[in-house]
C-alpha cells in the first residue's frame, strides 16, 4: 500500500483510527529508511497524545513482527516466556527458565540489557565468565529443541523495528505510552515461536509503572492484544518497593539465584519465582490447578533438577559449570563497605529506583545503551522491609570498584551517605511494612 | 545554558511551562545541529498538543530571531510593513508596498513563494522579466533608505530556525499551530528592522482558517506576542471565500496590481488594499485618523503617485519600466478556453481553494517547494459572487500551457470540468450573497 506519512502523522494526531495496511506501509517504511526519523518521531508523539485503539495495536504489532525474522520450532513441546517490566534486583530470569524447562514446558527467552535504573538479564548472564548471549537465531532454535531452553540478546534481523522505534521513543520521550510498550513487548515475544507468556508487571518505586491502576492498565492491554495475536497470556501485578531478594548487581544476582536453584535463597524471591513458574506451566498445559503446579515447582527447586537443567544451559552457551557447584569464578569486587543504620528502628520503605542509579553510578549499570559495565559491584542488602536494626547495624554492603568512583570523580563517602538515605526506617518495632508481593493476577 | 533535549520534550509533553533560557537553548542547538531533526519534529508535536503561553511564544520567536542576521536600519524613518496569511489572487503587496512608501512610510518586505492553494509574492514578482527577489540583506536596506521600499526573498542567514522549523513541521502535520505560526511569522518581520506591522488575517474556504473564531485567535495572538516584541501591531481578518480581484496566476496578477496602480481595477482588491495601507499610514504616524488615512492612500492611487513608486523599486531591482506602461512584455500562455455557465443563476460562493490547486495543475503553483512554476498560466475569473450568468455565459478564461497539461497526463476537458464545480449558483437573481470583506479590526 503507498501512504502518504505526513496524512498518516495528520490522521493519528486527528485522532482518526488508522487502518492495518496504512500501519503496516509506515512500520515498513520506516524499517527500510524511507520514512525518515523525524516523520517516524512525529508518529510517536502523536500516538503518545492520541492513543491507540485495540485494533491499531494488534496491527503495529503485527507490523512490527513481520519486519524480521521469526523463530519457528517444529516439535510440539509446549513453548511459554516470561517477560518482566524491568526491576531492581530481579533476577528471576535466571532461574525461572531453567526451572521451568526442568518441567517439560521449553523456554525460548530472547532478553534484554540494564539501562537506567533497571537491570537486564544478558548483563547478568555475562557475569558468568564464558556466557555467550549472541547466539545467532538458529543456535538458538537448536538449543531450545535440544535442551528445552537458551537465552540470547535481540540479533539484528530479529524484529528491527522495535529496535528503530525503541531508540527513537527512548530519545523523543514517548516510552510512557501504553500501546508502544505493548507492542513493543508482544512483537519480540511473538516472534520467539512461544505459544503462552507470562508477565510479571511490576508497581512501585523502583518500577516503570509507579501505581497499581497504571500497571493494570498494562496489563490488561498485554493480555488482551496478546489473545488477539493468538498468544495465551497471563499477567502478574507483583510488588516493586524494594529490590527482589538481597542483591543488586551483576555477579552478586547470579550468586544469589545459584542459591535458589540449590533450594535456598530469601524467600520473596523464591515466592515470585515458584508463582510465575506456576502459572506458566498452567500456559503449558502441565498442570490444570495452580495448586498442582507450584508442588511440582517446589519439587524441582528441592531435588535440584532446576539446578541441572540450569548447568546444561550455561555449558551449551560456553560455560564451565563448576562455577554453580563452587559458585566462584565470577567477577566480584573485592572492595566492599558496610554501610550503617543511623537510627533504631523497622525499615519502611526502600528507595530501589535511587538504589539501581546508584549502581549505574557504582558502574554496574547504564546511562546509555553503549556504556560497558563493570559486573562485580552491587549491593548486598542486610535489611529489607519490615527488618528492625538498631543504630550502627549494617543497612547492607557496597561491592565497589575505586577506579571506577575515581574516573567519575565520585567520593565513596557520597555514595555510602546516598545509599543510607534509600533506607526509611520508622522508630517503633512494629512490623507492618510489608508489601504483598503478588497484587493481582490478569488473565 | 546546557539543557538536556529529551527532558524538555517530555516538559513540554507534560504541558510544563518551559523557561526562556531552555527555549533559547533548544533552538540553538536545532540551528547548529546539535540536535537532531526527530528530537525538533517530537518538541512540535508536543507543542502542537499542549500549546505555548504567551511568554513561551515571546521566548521562542526571540531565539528565532536571534538564530540570524537582522536588519537595521540607519535612518529615523517609519518602517512598517504587512503580512498576508495567504490566500488565492492575493496580489496586494505589490500595490500595497509601493503606495505606502510613497506616502513617506518605508517598507521593508521579506516576501515568501506560493505553496499549495495559496500563492507568493516572489512568484508574482518574478513574473515580471529581469526582477530580482535575490538580493543580500545589506543590497536590501540600501534600496529601502534610498527608495522606500524593496522586496526579496529569505536570504540563508536570515532568520535560518524558522527555515529548519517550517520545513520539518510541513512533513510532520504540525503546520496547524496557533504558537508556532505566531513565532514563525513574527520572527521574520521582527528581524526585517520594522516598527509596526499590519496583519491580513484571511479566513474563508481558500483561507488556511476556515472559521473567523480560529482567524481571531491567530489574530489575538499576533497582536499580543508582537506587541510583547516591541511592535506596533494591528490584524484585519477579512474575506477569502473568493479570490481577491478578478484574476488568479502570477503574470495575471501583476497585470492585474498595475491596474490598482493605475487607479482602476477591482473594487475588492483596492477596497481592501486602501484598508491595509490606511492602517499602515496610522501605525507609521502619518495619520490620526483612518479616514484622513484613506483619503490619502486613494489619492495616491488617482494621482498614480504609487505607480511612479512602483517603477522606482523594479527599475532598481533590474525591469525595464516600459512595462508597466504599456502591460506587455510579461509572459502570459496565448492557450486560453473558456468555461462556461451550466445554468441560469447568481453565484453563491467560489471554492477558492481548489482553484489554487487547479492553478497548481495547470503549472501556476507548487506541491513542493523544489517544483518550478509557470508564470503564463491562470484564471480571469469573469464572475464573482453576487453575479447573475445565463446558461452558457463564461465564469471565467482559462489560460493553460498545453504541454503542461500533456506531461501531467491532464486533459483540458477535465480541467474545464473541474473549474466549473468551482462556482456554486442558486437559481434565482437575489443578490444577498455578499461577503463583507473586512470582518474585524484587531489592535
Amino acid at each position: 500500500m503507498h501512504i502518504n506519512p505526513v496524512e498518516l502523522i495528520r490522521k493519528k494526531r486527528n485522532g482518526i483510527q488508522l487502518e492495518q495496511q496504512e500501519i503496516e506501509a509506515f512500520i515498513s517504511g520506516a524499517v527500510k529508511g524511507f520514512i525518515p526519523d523525524y516523520q517516524v518521531a512525529a508518529f510517536l508523539m502523536s500516538t503518545y497524545f492520541q492513543g491507540m485503539d485495540l485494533t491499531e495495536t494488534v496491527a503495529l504489532t503485527k507490523a512490527m513482527i513481520q519486519s524480521g525474522k521469526q523463530v519457528h520450532f517444529q516439535d510440539s513441546r509446549p513453548k511459554i516466556d516470561k517477560h518482566s517490566t524491568g526491576g531492581v534486583g530481579d533476577k528471576i530470569s535466571l532461574i525461572l527458565a531453567p526451572l521451568v524447562a526442568s518441567l517439560d514446558v521449553d523456554v525460548p527467552m530472547v532478553s534484554g540489557r540494564g539501562l537506567g535504573h533497571t537491570g537486564g538479564t544478558l548483563d547478568k548472564l555475562e557475569s558468568i565468565p564464558g556466557f555467550n548471549v549472541k547466539l545467532q537465531l538458529h543456535e538458538f532454535t537448536e538449543l531450545v529443541s535440544k535442551n528445552g531452553l537458551a537465552m540470547m540478546g535481540q540479533t539484528n534481523d530479529f524484529v528491527p523495528a522495535d529496535k528503530l522505534l525503541y531508540a527513537l521513543r527512548d530519545v523523543t520521550a514517548t516510552v510512557e505510552c501504553i500501546p508502544l510498550i505493548t507492542a513493543s513487548i508482544l512483537s519480540k515475544k511473538v516472534a520467539e515461536g512461544i505459544s503462552g507468556l507470562v508477565l510479571d508487571i511490576k508497581v512501585g518505586n523502583g518500577a516503570f509503572m509507579k501505581t497499581l491502576k497504571d500497571a493494570e492498565k498494562l496489563a490488561r492491554s498485554l493480555v488482551t492484544v496478546g489473545s488477539k495475536l493468538g498468544l495465551k497470556v497471563r499477567a502478574l501485578i507483583t510488588d516493586m518497593n524494594q529490590p527482589l531478594g538481597y542483591t543488586v548487581g551483576n555477579s552478586l544476582e547470579v550468586l544469589e539465584s545459584i542459591e535458589v536453584l540449590k533450594g535456598k535463597g530469601p524467600s520473596d524471591l523464591k515466592e515470585l519465582t515458584i508463582e510465575l513458574a506456576a502459572h506458566m506451566l498452567i500456559l503449558g498445559e502441565k498442570c490444570s490447578s495452580i495448586a498442582a503446579a507450584r508442588r511440582l515447582v517446589k519439587k524441582a527447586l528441592q531435588n535440584r533438577t532446576a539446578l541441572e537443567k540450569f548447568k546444561v544451559m550455561i555449558k551449551a552457551q560456553g560455560v564451565n559449570i563448576d562455577i554453580v557447584e563452587n559458585s566462584t569464578g565470577l567477577p566480584l569486587s573485592t572492595s566492599t563497605v558496610e554501610v550503617l543504620s543511623h537510627t533504631n528502628g523497622t525499615v519502611t520503605k526502600i528507595d530501589s529506583q535511587a538504589l539501581g542509579l546508584l549502581l549505574v553510578d557504582l558502574g554496574g549499570g547504564r546511562c546509555k545503551t553503549t556504556d560497558t559495565i563493570d559486573h562485580g559491584v552491587g549491593f548486598l542488602l542486610h535489611a529489607k522491609v519490615g527488618s528492625y536494626l538498631e543504630k550502627g547495624e549494617p543497612l547492607m554492603t557496597i561491592y565497589y570498584n575505586p577506579q571506577k568512583l575515581a574516573e567519575q570523580n565520585l567520593k565513596l563517602e557520597t555514595i555510602i551517605e546516598r545509599t543510607q538515605k534509600t533506607y526509611s526506617l520508622q522508630n517503633k518495632k512494629a512490623g507492618s511494612y510489608h508489601h504483598e508481593l503478588i497484587k493481582k493476577v490478569i488473565t
